[in-house]
Order: structure tokens, then C-alpha cells, then sequence
């Protein structure tokens, strides 16, 4: 808890996350909860593979308290993985150790996409998902709120067509010329199972959601309109319980749509300088990034520079992060130093 | 030649690069030498491997004119790879078939560059890429103009910091931040050799020269603006002979800064809006691109659509490209489609 609130006040990410002015800027990092920590490594060497851990409500807990614990952050967001979606449509990966995930059959035709569940039944299958959850709150005990998440539906897509990580998603990318209503009825059936796997979360107890489109940057601006943004807005519209973040890579050039959104927070990544970004969201929402996350193999005064300059660049509505998901082989005193610095900054150094 | 003009005036690709208005936009496209077509697999298989190929300079100039005689592009680009460039330095990189570049040995430490050549000494071995060009000036009899490029400094450090192709370039970046100084030191160097490399190109006969900065946008503005920008700029003005093109792929939140370069040409990626480019460079530079290269998998209907809406939206002062290399596996008819819709299409539709 901020120790300048009591308990009874939202959480200082919470306000933040609403637009309220806040004594300093939360801050959190995607994939907090992974590799940078020692406790993860352990954690995760007791499991054959990255899915079984991920499988197993305990353990999905742990890793997500860890970085509370461990780092100070003022968000926990939930372990887990946006491609839990596809193989609950019945669309099996495989996490490829170093290389990235991999799905064995891919989605090409519309019988493919005739053949996978979606909606409720769908999502019921992510039960384990919803038990990490309640794991997670009841063992957080209003230290900080929990961050639910999925992948949006363009970037499921991508992978679901593509059939993993790719330099360029050509095959995902050409679909949407080729075969415009087939990406559409695909793009509808992972939306449909996306809304329901949300609010279970929510139910669940996840306080906001982010959804991450990893793969925004990819699409041309006109394709960002069509393919992407409308689902994005089914999603926001089905949600209204919770304060939601849109975190689109790559796609500055989508965010005057992306703030029409019924959403509170945009994430940035480390291109999108926050002027610019303010004038395109013509100050409607919270802005959340975005430092290099190289910059935290630095040493602590580059890092506390470059962090200064970010909080300073940012002003207020601003929720502190990278911008991406932090690097695997960072420094942990790096991390540290990236924490500590916002933690300890106040708007009025602005 | 163009057909509106007698033979004695600049082609139409070389008066569009000098910001004359024509009647209608040039076209053609990057790696347009390559696998799209049967004549250069055909003309490929004959090597080992790709860099035999690439340093076998009467096979480099047939794969320059493949595109020409085959497509009716309006200029050709010299058949070569970015990476000859390290390599002339002394930093041997293989190309792994399907996979890119590796480089056995990466640059590292102080010591590292000292060992490095550069400037004239380094260009000087790149001999087979200028006998290519003068082979191709013979045989091209003046029928297009002949382009002659190089890798942007920042790009080039990437791959000699990394070691290869990377989702992150994570190494490169870092040393930004942890080794500006050394950075400054390799990317000089590097700006040494390559301005001695351009120079003897056009000694050879190339009529523009184009930068490729493949990976400014894993930059964060900042550091594009401090490790990328001036180096761009030494270039340019080392070489005010010829017409000059810089596309740096990702690189929107530069485009102010590249409008300042003495270059006449900014190549734009398919994410980037005409309009914001025009605003961004202020009308200062011809533009060049941007259909996105999965357009060309689609239908010959779409593929006219999507090309005068390209036409359209740019206007004038326009070079028709696509917003990053033709993919390998593109079927020709598309490409033809594409080139066809440029070359029948006036600015006047507009």
C-alpha cells in the first residue's frame, strides 16, 4: 500500500490507472515475473516446460508475487502467456526453449477456423488461469493490484496463421488481402473468446486488464483500422468493471484511433516520444512507458538520467514502465535501478 | 528510356530523385534482383553459396539487369548485400541460407575496432561491387539509371555488435548506453569506409546512392538523433555529386531530422502515412515507397486498388516503391500488377 493513503483508498496504481493526479508515478514492468529474477529460475526449473509451469495455479501465483516482493513494483500482473487463448480454441503450441513458440498446425482455411471453439466454451478452459488468480489475490492481501491480460486479437491471429515468431508475419499479413472475411470471422472468434476469458479474470479478481498487440507495428495504418481497432473496441466495450491499458507496439501511428477507445490507459513503446503521444491521444488518457529497456543494462546514474528524463518528459498521468517486456539477461540491480528511481521522484521534480 | 523524352534529357527516375514534377511517379522496387525471379534462381544456382555469387561481378550485373529486362522497372539497383561492407573491414560474416547473416567474430571492445581497417584501405577491397556497377553501366546502355547503396552506419554497427539478424538487437543497443564512446569510435570508422565505398561507386557509374538504415526503428529517438543522424549527415555531404536516398525503416519520429540531411530522397515504410511524411519533412524531400510488400500476394484487382490509392495519397514528388524489400516468395504476377498500375497511372488521376 502507498503509505501516504490509508487502506481504505485505491491503490496509487489504481488511481493513477483513472486519471487521478498521484504523488508520483506508479510503476511496474512487463514481464516482471520471469528470467531477471533468481526466485523464477528456481521456480521454473522445478517444471519439464514453460507450459506445464504455467499450468499449475501454485506455481503462476508465486511467480507473480515474486517481483512485489523482490522489486517494490506497484502492479502484479499475472504469469502467464497470451497464447493460452489459441490453444483454448483448440489450437495447440509448443513454448520452444530460446527459440519462442511454435504451433505445430496452423489456421489457413475456413474450415480451420469452423473447427475452433470460442466464447464461453473457450474460455472455460483457462480455469487454471482464473485459479492463479485467486491464488494470487488472496495471497497479495491489497498490497498491490493484479493486472489481468490477453493478447488482442490481431496479434493472436498472427500467430494462430503464422504459426509462430516471424521476421515479417507475411503469411498472417497476406491473409488480410487475400482473404479479407476469413481473417474477419477469425479475428470475431478469438474477440468472442477473448471478452469471455476477461471476465472470468475479472471475476477472478484481476483489478485492470492489458491487452498486449505485440504484432501492431506490423500492419499498415489502414489495415491497424480495420483489422484491429474495431475488436479492440468490443473488447473495451464488454469490460466496463475494470480500468483497461492497450499497450499496441509499434503503432504510433494508430493512436489518435487508439484514443477513441473506451479504455484509461495507452502503453507506449521506447519510439513514441510522450509529446507525441499527447497530442495525438489529445490528452484523453493515461499514458504508460516507455524507457529503452536497454537502457537497464546501464549503470545506475545512466539508468537514474535516463529515468529522470523520462518522468520529466511524461509530466503527470503517467504510469512508469518499459518500453517492452523487460530483456531476460538484464542486471536485477538494474531493474532495482530503474524502480527505486521512480519511486522515489515526484511529479515536482517536473 | 521514357518514351516522352528524346534520349539526351535525365531519365524520368533521376528528374523525380531531383524533385522535378513528371508525368507520372518512377517506379521499382527494393531487392527487385533476387528470388521473385526464375532467371535469377536459375543464374543462383550456379554458386555455392550467396557471397560467391555477390563477388563474381558478371554474375552480380546480370542479377542487377534481371529486373529490368524482366519487370520494366524504371531504374536498377547493383546486386550486393549491405554486410560487404564489415566484411571489407575485416569482420567475416557467412549467410546461412533461409536464416541470414551470422558473423563467427562480433565487435566487442576497444580492441576490436582498433583492429578493424577502414576508410580507403577498406573500400578498396571491395573491387568486384564496382566492376559489377561498370559491367552493368556497359549493359544497361543507358536504358535506366543504376543505384548504387550501402548500409546507414547505425545498421552496420548493429550486425557487427550483434553477430546477426536479432528480435531485439539487444547487444547492439546496449552498448549505446554502457559504451557511447566506443560506439562513436566504430560508427566513425564505419562512416570512413562507407564514404570511400560510395565514392568509388559512383566512380563506377552509379547514378544515385541509397542508405539503407534497416534497424533505426529499434532506436529510441534520442539515440537515433545522437548515434545515427550525424553519420548520415557526414555521408551526405561527402558526397554531393549524385542524387542521394536515406530510408531508415521505422524511423517516423526521425523524419524531421532526416528532412535537415542533404539528401533528396526519404524512402518511407509501409506503416507511414504520406501525409505524415509530408508534414514531417516539411516538402522538403521526394518521397519514396510505400505499398506494403504483402499487397503483392494478392489479386490483380486489389493490387491496382491499393497502388493508385498509394499514387493518390502520395500526389507528387513521389518515387512508387514498396515500404520495404519485395518478399522472396511473392508471386511475379503480383509484382508485374504492381509495376504495371505505376507505370499506367498519371499523377493526374490524382
Amino acid at each position: 500500500m502507498n503509505p501516504l493513503h490509508p487502506k481504505s483508498l485505491p491503490h496509487l496504481f489504481l488511481r493513477a490507472a483513472a486519471g487521478e493526479a498521484t504523488e508520483r508515478a506508479p510503476v511496474w514492468l512487463m514481464r516482471q515475473a520471469g528470467r531477471i529474477l533468481p526466485q523464477y529460475r528456481a521456480l521454473r526449473s522445478r517444471f519439464p516446460d514453460f507450459k506445464a509451469f504455467v499450468k499449475t495455479p501454485e506455481a503462476a501465483a508465486e511467480a507473480t508475487i515474486q517481483p512485489v516482493d523482490e522489486l517494490g513494483v506497484d502492479a502484479a500482473i499475472i504469469f502467464s502467456d497470451i497464447l493460452v487463448v489459441p490453444e483454448a480454441m483448440g489450437l495447440d503450441y509448443e513454448m520452444v526453449e530460446a527459440k519462442g513458440p511454435r504451433f505445430p498446425k496452423i489456421i489457413e482455411t475456413r474450415h480451420d477456423i469452423a473447427t475452433l471453439s470460442s466464447g464461453a466454451a473457450a474460455a472455460e478452459r483457462l480455469d487454471y488461469v482464473y485459479e492463479a488468480l485467486k491464488i494470487t489475490k488472496r495471497e497479495l492481501n491489497g498490497r498491490v493490484p493484479l493486472i489481468g491480460f490477453a493478447g488482442a486479437p490481431w496479434t493472436i491471429l498472427a500467430y494462430m496463421t503464422e504459426g509462430g515468431g516471424s521476421k515479417t508475419f507475411s503469411k498472417a499479413r497476406r491473409m488480410l488481402y487475400t482473404e479479407p472475411e476469413l481473417a474477419h470471422s477469425l479475428l470475431q472468434k478469438i474477440t468472442d473468446t477473448t471478452i469471455y476469458y476477461l471476465k472470468n479474470q475479472v471475476a477472478a479478481g484481476a483489478d485492470l486488464l492489458q491487452l498486449f498487440d505485440s504484432w501492431a507495428g506490423e500492419l499498415p495504418p489502414a489495415h491497424y483500422r480495420a483489422f484491429a481497432v474495431p475488436y479492440l473496441r468490443q473488447i473495451c466495450e464488454a469490460l466496463p468493471e475494470v480500468p483497461k491499458t492497450v499497450f499496441a507496439k509499434g503503432a504510433w501511428f494508430a493512436l489518435e484511433d487508439l484514443a477513441d477507445l473506451p479504455c484509461q490507459v495507452i502503453g507506449l513503446d521506447w519510439n513514441t516520444t510522450p509529446e507525441f503521444a499527447q497530442i495525438a491521444t489529445r490528452g484523453s488518457k493515461v499514458l504508460q512507458g516507455n524507457l529503452d529497456p536497454c537502457a537497464l543494462y546501464a549503470g545506475t546514474k545512466t539508468i537514474e538520467k535516463e529515468t529522470i528524463a523520462m518522468l520529466r518528459a511524461f509530466g503527470g498521468r503517467h504510469i512508469a514502465n518499459l518500453g517492452h517486456g523487460v530483456y531476460p539477461d538484464t542486471p536485477l540491480d538494474g531493474v532495482r535501478a530503474f524502480v527505486e528511481t521512480v519511486k522515489s521522484a515526484a511529479w515536482r521534480t517536473a
